[in-house]
């Protein structure tokens, strides 16, 4: 049985549910109230010394951080994760680039926005995050545009990273409108067998 | 042949170059001057829509982005990479960590100090880099007094992507002395077989 340290709403331990679901492994959730700092608390740090969810617990015992380590890990030898050594590369090469260039941006405003509700309080770094955060946006519609799936032309764990954060950009005030293959892939990552919804946790 | 398009001073692009050397794969160089927004141009950008160095040409002409994608490529196979899933895992943790938690704060601080030389103009925000940068380096030192390679003892990508920019903390404001361990693990990789410093360009 895997055991997630998770906060529910969060992007980052949804890739992981979602991939464990559609996996079809049995896990178990323990809600981590980061708002609290229970993320930074000495028996929590001693499982992830770098003190972020989501940590996944392996069956046997030993602990996971990172959430595209995880994918990583979750989907080797299976239909999500590269066949060979270019899909392996460019599926990492998508998974940087969801950390580096998107997350940072789209994620980290949803936060501010929605998850602590406190818009106005952030106002100026939402403002600084909204140029890279489209940014980021572009390069996905972009890559869409001549194909359905971000590797290879078929779901893999890219897709889960991308999709994670994407789908809830309105949230950390960035509009789809002007992204329709975006949304069209939205879609097509909602039609995936297994797929949950970012409010679903345990199976 | 590969064909890496770089910035040498960067720690990015200097982890390709290092693991690029000690695997004996000849590559060429061809630097891009970011200063001047060469990585954002029309041409560039059908290289690599994210506008970003280091870009990875593999000998078929196929283009790799994200500087730790192209060591996760570049590895496989080889003693430099993970030998089974855990280690892949592990490695995997490490490769993001440095992309989320390390690069943004000690790298971002040696860019605007050093590379762009402008530290007061930059104050307020190498300040705030400060606190995450440290905490970075904290992990890294936790970790390195239990082992003496931060995957299965023995040197691997996750050394040469975390390598990169704590060998030049300095340049971004963070010192070294109260990390001895990080210090001494710094001299076991400079003493890798092959091992070049980010001076070095062309083989």
């Amino acid at each position: 049985m895997y055991i997630l340290y998770q906060s529910q709403p969060s992007g980052n331990c949804y890739k992981v549910r979602l991939l464990l679901t559609q996996l079809n492994l049995p896990f178990t959730t323990i809600e981590v109230n980061i708002f609290k700092g229970e993320s930074r608390t000495p028996e929590f740090l001693a499982k992830n010394p770098n003190g972020r969810i989501p940590l996944l617990a392996l069956p046997d015992g030993t602990y996971l951080a990172e959430s595209n380590a995880m994918l990583g890990y979750l989907s080797e030898e299976t239909m999500y994760g590269g066949r060979d050594r270019w899909e392996r590369a460019q599926i990492l090469q998508w998974l940087f680039f969801e950390q580096y260039s998107h997350e940072p941006y789209i994620a980290t405003s949803r936060y501010w926005r929605t998850l602590l509700g406190q818009p106005e309080q952030y106002q100026d770094q939402l403002a600084q995050k909204q140029t890279p955060g489209y940014a980021a946006l572009g390069v996905l519609e972009t890559h869409l545009q001549q194909h359905p799936f971000l590797v290879s032309d078929r779901y893999t764990i890219a897709d889960i990273a991308l999709f994670a954060y994407t789908h809830v950009a309105d949230e950390g005030g960035f509009s789809l409108v002007e992204f329709p293959q975006i949304r069209a892939w939205i879609g097509r990552v909602q039609n995936q067998p297994g797929h949950i919804s970012i409010e679903v946790s345990d199976m």
